[in-house]
């Protein structure tokens, strides 16, 4: 087995393994212990026992990976590897009871995401891809909508509070304008999974964070879609626009994409 | 047992028997016969078929009732009570194997809904409410968010092709500027008992159609929430705005449906 097939497995098994802790956290939501850390940005026990369960397994696999999460500081790596995971995406939906967040592990080298897993406890539905080997939601291949109409499904859309509201208003009106329908269930991790498996066109967010959407990136690439390229690098720095669809809406998209946010 | 308790019980269980039969079609989705009916409108043979299961129970139970369904003609009756019935709410997410979706049952006397139950079968929740008997999920009694703030919280929000786009349009503007989250899963009637579950704060549809929202008005109302007022029976012939909430957000949710809608 290759270092990175190798590193494949490890990251959808333990994806499974934390997906089951995250869930049992779920079914129990309304006992959590919540701080505040925020606008509609939270830290639950769960998150943080999970990201901690995460860089356990892959600290015991892989020591010399690098690992970068949302919670917690930067472990530096010498493999050339570095992990890039956020242990609950979808934190408002988690904590409010909305079944509708996932489990992140993404693998970069050489500035490439070379691994992606997007795991959905609650669904069982654990998205995931290697570069070059193809997408798969558990051992289902998977492809991106084959639409060519954005007036034919449905759009992703995301913001956060890192950005301002003038960017998500522009997007939401020119979308709507474009006959285009917006869907947004507050995980922009699970939605690109989403467009991997075809069930939304696309997913446009004006700045995500690196361990949101790596995986997700690769996953829909690897799923014959497209997506707005980043330096995988620069994104763990800075984290970066989204932008991915089906290949053939992608212009549509990118163009909605550049009127909301270049404007 | 009384007129009413009778009809309520048989609700919840028509509802749990058919979410069974809805489920067991959403599991092998990509087999299903679609036929275009319109824009993100589609007409699946799950939807047509549990709509007739739905009918066949009611109408052993109670023959003399009336039914109104999304599918299909009104049934009319004799007794005074008239059931609406929605078989798959979110029926563009039901084709396309998101899991949000709804089984959707009223029952309306005399102007007033009186029996709601939207029965959610991916995640075994069967919200359902009797008018001045309280709202549940299953057995467990709900409350809507006691939040003061749309700050707080996320604003369900809907569309459809039955409205202009102007009207949702401004209502994301609105709702950005006021510095709430919009959420859009999808589902309207899951929507509305997510809000009785406290999971939303509130939710805001220019339009929607009787056995959209009757069920999760009453739901609403009797988790101790707010409902823009609508005569059951003028909604039926003619559907209606929908705008509800917890009750301490719901003058500030009002607020901006009126300046979106009657702009």
């Amino acid at each position: 087995m290759t270092d990175l097939a190798a590193r494949y497995a490890a990251a959808r098994r333990i994806a499974a393994d934390v997906g089951g802790m995250a869930l049992d956290y779920f079914r129990k939501w309304d006992e959590l212990t919540i701080d505040v850390k925020g606008h509609q940005d939270f830290v639950s026990e769960a998150d943080k026992n999970v990201e901690l369960a995460v860089r356990a397994a892959l600290a015991q696999a892989f020591p010399e990976d690098g690992i970068v999460g949302e919670e917690g500081a930067p472990t530096p790596g010498t493999s050339g590897f570095t992990w890039v995971i956020d242990p609950i995406d979808g934190t408002t939906n988690f904590i409010n009871g909305i079944p509708q967040w996932c489990v992140i592990i993404a693998c970069v080298h050489q500035g490439q995401t070379v691994i992606g897993v997007v795991h959905d406890p609650v669904h069982d539905e654990l998205h995931h891809a290697m570069a070059g080997g193809g997408a798969f939601c558990n051992d289902r291949p998977i492809r991106c909508s084959a639409k060519t109409s954005l007036r034919e499904g449905s759009l992703g859309v995301g913001f956060s509070g890192r950005t301002r509201i003038e960017g998500i208003k522009r997007l939401i009106n020119l979308s709507c304008d474009a006959g285009t329908v917006f869907w947004r269930n507050g995980s922009g991790g699970l939605s690109l999974a989403y467009v991997a498996t075809g069930r939304i066109l696309g997913y446009v967010e004006e700045h995500m964070n690196a361990w949101d959407f790596l995986a997700g990136h690769l996953i829909v690439a690897e799923a014959g879609g497209r997506v707005e390229p980043v330096d995988a690098d620069d994104a763990i720095a800075n984290g970066g626009r989204v932008v991915v669809s089906g290949a053939g809406v992608f212009d549509a998209v990118m163009g909605l994409a550049k009127a909301a946010y270049d404007a």
